[in-house]
């Protein structure tokens, strides 16, 4: 009686449900603190105090409303403008109010740009390993994803298989960096290198494909290592932004979408994204939240990147003393751990230590797993004997 | 650039975004108080304290990483408790945490629903006057929205006509009581009767109908009007509420499913739901609204209901008065009025005395205006000699 698309996302999506339950299940027998689950991107990092101080200022303050009310589809006017100066100011940018659309974080924003964009049978890229939903995403809009094979084991894009593979039905690419499974960060180097692809393929074709930015991790880059803005290296960029990881909060669905005025038709473009947010039945992005963004738009979250960037170093010094083989996160809060045997049965294996973490497969790239260290610093440490005795079990 | 799809709807769209604009000009050369703004559905009654009372509270009480974090794509569990209990309580139901699934907005519900049962080409019904968006919702899924023509004067739904456009692609209908834009209830005796109809329907075709029942003005009953729960009359019954106008919250994008156990093929249709949020790029309705709903899930309303009453009584005798004719509503907070001349000409006449109102072909129902009346009380005294002076100018 469910759609027949949905059949298999329901089939597929209990394969992650049986884990998240299986997680539960092992609390339950080893207590809490014996299961390390390293399955969810779901921050452990409370929000900074500013987040819950602006809820209270503005609730204090202001009319409910105008707190709790409609406002344009693109989100409120004050709300959007402090969000385009602070891009501006940190990233030498020159957005202004109307480049800006407020978005149900960066899934909702995905979702408005590909509705206001993408024509049925359409070409959408992604760099594989990637977040999984992006394939959801394009098949909510009858493209087809095309996936540019992983670059093992750098895990950089792969740009001459990226030329090959675009098409004149290509209408999107989209990247994220710093990426979520591999914590790679693209340069500016390779930012600039693809954009003369897509330049030179938009020329050959005639065509205009839209490059999509998904930056939910922007903040979380270590050793002071520099995320490009990608609106630099390519007129039509769209970025798509949450607050989900930078002030931990994933729940409140917060985010937007950068528009630049450059790209190509963007005041339909903007129009569009405008409609689609009212249609695909956001309407708007939470107006509380829009408000609490706009109050902690330059905030300093450098201390939640350092308590990150503890996690990253003790898991890696110890995986790899244990013997894994992986590439160091440059940015976000995953690893991305080669597995010498199936990755399905390594997070079988895993398991049995009380440590859960997902296949590569999940990210379209077998072979792997991914640890999302957005823990507790216990919960790293304390999962350690279980690495090293599942590294002793395959004989690293 | 943009999607052919899309390129109708932002054409469209404009329409309503000029009327906007509109009433920005107006209220910038006349000043706000000379413009009657009866074009948006925005309750003008603040949210009941409780619910600055229920944010503070939680934030001051609660985890940051719970009241802001990521859970099971339906929903906190406690908070989907409380709403099943209050429902149960309210209307005698049996429904369980896991009948519940937590949405953004009632339109987020809607499109939830359709994108977990919804094949291309099946058929939605909806009853004219119908809430425009319906339309795109339907389209959303590449569905094909069929419109049982209006039943004039009394706006009840024509179930002889709704009959015959049965068809064994039909696959949900949608209702919509207390209804916008006219105000009408839909008893238990039409209930009663349209349950009949689609339990024949479906026996006839050997299919599912699933009857979709949108309930964000419940609440909004006036003179003791009783709402039926439509989930008592037919079993594949689901319900979409909104906390957006009984709690004055429609900014910030929060409401649910009801999704009765008694259904055909419940569990699927609850796990689909479940994984169309996700997919759909709502991942889960905001947190931080999920538990002030949960802690406001019992107010009593009857004072902002008293408050809209009031504004009925005024809007409805000064309107009869002046010679307009319209059904009396008996829930929400529209009045739909019948128009001497074509709707479209007559919102212009009635720009001209800086009265803003919405054609009923809108709602696919021309010959008629909606009047949103949750507008300050000073709004509908004061726009009543330019409505008693477009009666003259229209001969009334």
């Amino acid at each position: 009686m469910i759609s027949k698309k949905m059949t298999a996302l329901v089939n597929n999506s209990s394969v992650i449900r049986a884990m998240f339950e299986e997680g539960k299940r092992l609390a339950g027998i080893y207590g809490p603190e014996n299961v390390f689950d390293f399955s969810l991107g779901n921050p452990n990092v409370p929000a900074p105090a500013a987040v819950n101080d602006a809820i209270r200022h503005i609730v204090d303050e202001e009319e409910s409303t105008t707190i709790h009310g409609y406002m344009s589809n693109a989100g409120f006017e004050d709300v959007r403008h402090r969000i385009a100066a602070s891009v501006n100011r940190r990233f030498g940018t020159n957005f202004s109010t109307d480049n800006i659309v407020m978005t149900v974080g960066a899934a909702g924003g995905i979702n408005v740009l590909f509705k206001a964009i993408i024509n049925p049978g359409d070409e959408i890229i992604a760099f594989a390993p990637y977040f999984g939903e992006y394939r959801a995403y394009a098949d909510n809009v009858d493209a087809k994803l095309v996936v540019v094979p992983p670059h093992i084991p750098d895990f950089q894009p792969d740009l001459d298989n990226f030329e090959k593979l675009i098409t004149p039905k290509t209408r999107a690419v989209i990247i994220n960096t710093p990426n979520n499974p591999t914590g790679v960060i693209y340069s500016e180097a390779t930012l600039g290198a693809m954009a003369q692809i897509l330049e030179r393929k938009q020329q050959e074709y005639g065509s205009e494909i839209i490059l999509f930015s998904d930056e939910p991790y922007r903040e979380l880059a270590y050793d002071n290592a520099v995320v490009p803005y990608v609106t630099k290296y390519y007129k039509n960029t769209v970025v798509g932004y949450s607050y989900s990881k930078s002030l931990s909060l994933p729940g409140e669905r917060i985010g937007y979408l950068v528009l630049p005025g450059e790209m190509d038709d963007a005041e339909n473009i903007i129009s569009a994204c405008n409609v689609a947010t009212r249609i695909l039945g956001f309407v708007n992005a939470p107006s509380l939240m829009q408000k609490v963004a706009a109050e902690c738009v330059d905030i300093d979250v450098s201390e939640n990147v350092a308590i990150y960037n503890r996690n990253r170093e003790a898991l890696f010094s110890g995986l790899t003393e244990a013997g894994f083989e992986c590439v160091k996160p440059e940015g976000a809060f995953y690893m991305f751990v080669k597995t010498p045997v199936d990755d399905t049965e390594f997070a079988a294996m895993a398991k049995k230590y009380n440590i859960l973490v997902v296949p590569g497969s999940t990210f379209a790239c077998p072979g792997y797993v991914r640890i999302a260290y957005c823990v507790a610093y216990d919960t790293i440490v304390n999962s350690l004997p279980g690495f090293r005795e599942l590294a002793k079990e395959l004989g690293l």
